[in-house]
């Protein structure tokens, strides 16, 4: 017997057919002996309608409030669910926010779970009741309704599970697993049996959207292992688990890509200390996102900073670093929005060299221009010409051998 | 200052539109210096929608799963009146039956309010709040969701008024108070501007949907005065008080009438001890309501058995009691479906006399035959053909001068 949390997200739920496909996957798993924390999305295009019902209201809506009104997506999940598993035989038990209880700080629309009591979620397990558990929504310390932000049911799952010491934390969604890079534009992309919590989280901050990157940090944290498979068939998916030996062997598992950024450069900006600061403090005051940041060393007392920040705040970002630019006396300032970072993501790197060098030299080979670039231990990212990003990704997907399995070194 | 509580149910804020109507009304009172809890109901069609949903999921959903789904009409629109408030510059709280807390029974969908703990709402009334209570729904020793029934609303906002000593308890509805009878059938029926809670008690039993029964209950044991008044008008509406001495002075308050009844007669039962008990047995068991009974007295040693039963209720009862009737020997047993009850409510009716024989005469002047007669301390009803149901409303409207204000006596 096993504690199994599961986590379905909204397109599973989205209808009432799909919901009883839901159910029948849940009591399958349930007949064969084990105790299940069932975690729900709202139906898929609930979270839109509500968000839209409060635009008409009026502009700029209260977060308390907005989180009131979005936490009852979760809510009729939750019991639709319930209801549904009742009415055919067994025992069901919804659990909102409130009633577990998920316990959160009071940042509204991005909560943070602090604890989970188990009380009655245990007691309720030892009833023989399947539990349905509202995701997304938490409780503040004084009983407000908290939301965790998009995604948040992810975290709910792997949160519960880690609180519960769950035997694993299932999370279903619309693909097979996580894959060595994107199946559309990569045919010969690779379901991963598994693959760890650090390349993951890479890979999802990555833009690689199939786990919400901070249930990953959580069930790192907690070692909670996740496994990522889909609602629509009985195939196992992936497992997110901790590092192995095993995995070091391999150099690259995934490469990954990002369209949804723009880059920024500063010319000859005057190379003094707190220019950097001076740069950034109004676009961090305004709530921007800087991703990469490269500086080059100046030999002519001024530098070059280049950097990218999300597209949707481009425009505004190089209103606000112009300003500063003046101020500062940089030469002048360049935007950029045609550009895509691709990244190669492996813990195997880590100790070998030259994966760098071949990343650079398989673009080259194609032609394709590298305008920035940026490493950490486990990950090496470029900037390029947002027209070549399919074709570089293929090539480094061929050329790291990532349509073989994980055994082969390359 | 005054402490208003204030109920506004589902056509009341039905639209985006019709939902600022009222945040500028309960503005308004803000303003002049008043502190306000604000009982909303759900969006109009959004409690049918959410039956209607759960309908789809299973024939007979699950009560406890249900009346989480159905919270989350009132958890909508107590979130969107509060950033609607916001959006105006004035600051206000959503509360969820949970948050107050509200707390009752455990039986889900018809569950009834034990206890409102008053301090979250007096704190942040304190602060100068104007708060949002979600209607209907409440919380059981558990910390279940239970909701309290269609109309519970009415009763969370009299429940309020009551905990928290409000100076007035005012209901909002699409009339504009309570009438002497139905002014869609009766073009002289007049809104009372008092009437007490016996006679209103009576009127709502009787069929008049203006006020939740179980909400004048409550007002008259904790003394809450009721405002019932249009949301679309100025003017003021009918206040649901206490008796007062004046109110004797008026023979009959209001008329009434109700047509979803259906009438059982057995005939020739078998007179002896227990047999009106095993006759009713079996409805009782089926949770069937039988609201009038008569009996006359016997002479032969049968006695005939008249009852009314509500229409939906009608085919099952009448198999029931075939049943019975075969078991106890009685000669046979008549429904039918075409009959009305007329009343005529009246606390001045307890030290009047003659006023049954009025009505009985007023009816037979127009050759309205009446085939069941009940009365109670402030109440007499009639059960008569149906198709006169409207003549009859009118004359009897009449005959006790209730277009003229209630100082005229008749």
């Amino acid at each position: 017997m096993a504690l199994v949390v599961q986590k379905y997200g909204g397109t599973s739920v989205g209808t009432v057919e799909k919901l009883r496909n839901v159910v029948e996957r849940v009591l399958e798993y349930y007949r064969e002996g084990n105790q299940l924390v069932v975690v729900l999305s709202a139906m898929a295009g609930q979270t839109d309608a509500l968000i839209k019902l409060a635009g008409q209201i009026c502009n700029d809506p209260d977060p308390r409030e907005l989180d009131v009104l979005m936490a009852t997506g979760e809510q009729a999940s939750v019991a639709l669910f319930a209801m549904a598993v009742k009415s055919m035989g067994y025992d069901a038990r919804s659990l909102l926010g409130f009633q577990v209880a998920i316990h959160t700080d009071h940042l509204y629309g991005k909560a943070r779970i602090h604890e989970i009591d188990t009380t009655r979620i245990t007691n309720e397990l030892k009833k023989g009741r399947i539990l349905a558990v509202a995701g997304f929504q938490g409780l503040d310390d004084e009983g407000n309704i908290t939301t965790l932000g998009r995604g948040g049911s992810d975290t709910t799952a792997v949160a519960l599970a880690a609180a519960l010491n769950a035997d694993v934390c299932e999370i279903y969604t619309d693909v097979q697993g996580v894959f060595t890079t994107d199946p559309n534009i990569c045919p010969k992309a690779r379901k991963m049996d598994y693959i760890s919590y650090d390349e993951m989280l890479e890979l999802a901050s990555l833009g690689a959207k199939v786990l919400e990157i901070r249930s990953v940090e959580f069930a790192k944290k907690y070692n909670v292992p996740i496994h990522v498979r889909s609602t629509f068939s009985r195939e196992r998916g992936t497992m997110v688990v901790a590092e192995t030996k095993d995995m070091e062997k391999v150099l690259v598992s995934g490469v990954a890509y990002n369209k949804n950024e723009a880059r920024i450069t500063v010319r000859k900006v005057p190379d003094r200390p707190g220019t950097a600061a001076l740069i950034f403090e109004p676009m961090f005051a305004a709530g921007i996102v800087v991703d990469m940041i490269v500086q080059n060393t100046s030999e002519d007392g001024t530098t070059d900073l280049t950097f990218t920040v999300p597209k949707a705040d481009f425009e505004k970002s190089l209103k606000l670093v112009s300003e500063v630019a003046r101020e500062i006396k940089a030469e002048k300032v360049l935007g950029d929005e045609n550009i895509a970072k691709v990244s190669i993501v492996g813990v195997g790197m880590r100790n070998h060299a030259g994966v760098a060098q071949k990343m650079f030299k398989v673009l080259a080979n194609e032609n394709i221009n590298i305008t920035m670039i940026s490493t950490s231990e486990i990950k090496i990212s470029c900037v390029i010409e947002d027209k070549y990003t399919e074709l570089a990704v293929r090539v480094l997907h061929e050329a790291f051998g990532l349509e073989n399995g994980p055994t082969e070194d390359c």
